[in-house]
């Protein structure tokens, strides 16, 4: 069910308008207004969920294939195979809008977003304690 | 079908050893060993597929689900609601390893990984340009 109070649903479905990349009964994908790259774009469930943890199944599975027609549009359309899917969840993941979306950044040489991370190593006996939180 | 020279055909496929976080008939969940934060899981097929242009649907209907799961269980057993996924496709967007896999990184207050790229604002006429590419 959409909420008549968040942005993302009112774009979804087509109360705000948008520069539309593709758009079926179930989702909306538009170009993202504020780019990481060319061609930038978010895939948006037309129904709200805060983010994955309440998503369904049914909206999860469309939007997976969703991405791989978005990745191979971009492919051929922008003529790269350099692509990020992204999705951020929660405030301390960057998560700025309370609405489930699915960024698909297409990647070029010197576009300047080299690092997406910087990666760590822990000690052995800090990922085998990681390890039994996850398992046990 | 697996690639004996693939290393992720090899760690999916349990023939070479992991820290294994979650296991079923086509994926394997294991701890990055460079991670970007503490519990940072990688999903694995078990079958190969270089990128996102080629994994099978059912795979990556499967993956989009053990997601969630994976999401769920490090909410509960490592108290965040933060976690970005994210699933690089060719070298330009940093695919270290060419076979398909989808990152887990839960996110912590201060972790020091704020921000995952730079925003940029790019003008009207280039976002139409980019636009009529895709949609054309």
């Amino acid at each position: 069910m959409k909420k008549d109070d968040c942005i993302f649903c009112r774009i979804a479905n087509g109360e705000i308008p948008s520069r539309t990349v593709y758009e079926d009964y179930a989702v909306r994908v538009i170009l993202d207004l504020s780019p990481s790259t060319r061609g930038h774009a978010l895939i948006l469930p037309k129904d709200h969920f805060d983010d994955l943890y309440e998503i369904s199944d049914e909206y999860l599975i469309h939007i997976a294939a969703v991405s791989k027609k978005v990745a191979l549009l971009m492919k051929e359309r922008l003529g790269t195979d350099g692509l990020n899917i992204i999705q951020n969840n929660g405030e301390t993941a960057g998560q700025t809008v309370r609405h489930y979306h699915m960024h698909c950044i297409p990647r070029y040489q010197g576009d300047g977003q080299e690092m997406l991370w910087e990666p760590h190593t822990l000690p052995d006996g800090e990922m085998d304690e990681i390890l039994k939180k996850l398992t046990d």
